[in-house]
């Protein structure tokens, strides 16, 4: 098995909603890390499991919807909570939806698992990894 | 799956017993990071695995235990051979007990995995996984 | 010359006032990574600095009236643009009325020199020194 | 399950093959900070999965035989398209050697996975993972 | 006294002249992840020493070029050694070209000191330092 | 002026004297990573500061009298209190004598800075600077 991960970053505002979130209830702003990775059993004839710089780009692409922004107000994610586990998630379908529009230069059977980790602070992390 | 990991660590002076070991036969010491991991297939009503603020809470009780001392003289750990490997399950398994008497805020069904890494210099590292 | 630094940090939300500044004039966020520097000439009589776990408490003091904030509606930030320079130079300035205070242990005279860095992304940080 | 990781790197020229490289097909070079991973379900006697020291020794003795090379001219690499994926599962299938001939001293059915990463630069990474 | 710092990377191959280097007068690679500091004695009106986001654009129009490429060919360098610490001096040496041209927002006498730090591995880097 | 970096670590046991350290009065430990800078004004004719091979097998040989030991029991350090700045200073002693016996390959005259920097644990580091 073959994994390949590139790496970006935003840079948001927002605000949990939720007695157990404390003083993140608050608007608050948090610098995430995103990592996505792809896995793959088989290289292509390249190679390779994907085009690291192309998946940077569309890595890129799909962040830009989302940095310096306050996710409070952004429409496509006003039913989410959204705690790091929930963008996690959010980021990982919308990197499917690339891959499935032939953006990753791709197929989703190419892939055996996408998974998107964010790292909110040095002492704080999480991961989501579905299938593409 | 989702996975959140926190990181905390301690400072420790031990010995290893076993000619494997050589020059860590004698008492030396490390600085350990110690990431704990959980993970869990859905999330909450709240959106997460855990409460990052309360995982972290319960991460540096446990160690709190720990740091600042001679392992060689610890009770609790008197027939370990405190090897990173071995602090890595000690510190999982001790986290599981926390996890069954409420300290997480969840209740074991409600997580597939508990992984714990130690990293004891920049260029060495275990972890070890069981099921919570 | 010597000097102790201590870690920790924040997440704030904020806005910059200024065309300069592009999208980040938008409400956003960051987790900013707080390091602070201090230098002595000579050590004292227990052979350090300051102490570095009071220093690392007065450096989550000054933090604690800044995190889980939005920077825009603090009073005591009104006036300032808050970049990351400012940032560095305030907190800086707060760490300075922590150690005329007494909180660090050392008095002014002891010390040369105060360093804070924030780190706001794994690309990008600042840093501001004065006298303490 | 358990999993220890030592860390070391390589420095080389190559160039890649294959117009989806872009300007990667020039001759350039890397440093490529090697990780390898070995697991095993259950602890040896003296409490490790394999010793940390003997596994730093093998890895370095991997990369000694690429480390200062340009990889377009290393006879035993010819055939290969020296992607980061590709690195990662030649110097996965040399340590499978090495353990095979006992230069670790576990046997293949001691442990259950190998596993190898390759970070090329601060934002991309590879890893490739292999039985023994 | 206030200082910026913006960070790239640049993937290169070279051999170094001279019977000091051992190994490494072999063609070999390097990645070298640049970090160029900017420093300034008083923020401007906007509170900056420089608009961050354009520094990294400099940062990287200066790297471009030299990344992906054997540097002994380039002939801009063809009578450098090009060691880490030559390298340093040179990238420092073309954005301070930058600033004189205005590319940087910001004339020569705005800023006290540049310093160019290329890290090649995680155990050895270098810097320099020099006037605008 | 350029600054050349090596870095590697010692993994030690200790404790330290007075009530200032609180728990760290008891027999503890510590990876320590551990820094070296060389700093110098102008290059040698092969273009460097010093050979970073070369440096790096010094700093080992310095390392190499204090790693896997107890510090409290090391004759040479008895009259010492252990803290992070003392070892920092400790360290840079060494290598300076090391530089006088022309083991780094320059005099103490090429030379205008040494800088030891000790990293305690992610939060915490101390360093010390001398002429060599």
């Amino acid at each position: 098995m073959f994994e390949v991960t590139v790496s970006d970053h935003i840079m948001v505002a927002h605000s949990l909603r939720g007695a157990v979130f404390g003083p993140a209830q608050q608007l608050h702003g948090a610098t995430y890390v995103v990592e996505a990775s792809f896995s793959r059993v088989r290289l292509d004839k390249d190679g390779i499991v994907v085009d690291i710089g192309r998946a940077g780009e569309v890595l890129h692409a799909v962040l830009a919807d989302l940095t310096y922004r306050n996710l409070d107000q952004i429409e496509s994610l006003a039913e989410l909570n959204t705690t790091t586990e929930v963008l996690c998630r959010e980021i990982a379908d919308r990197l499917a939806v690339r891959i499935r529009d032939g953006s990753l230069g791709v197929v989703p059977a190419d892939l055996s698992r996408i998974r998107v980790t964010l790292r909110e602070n040095p002492s704080a992390w999480a991961s989501y990894e579905r299938t593409p």
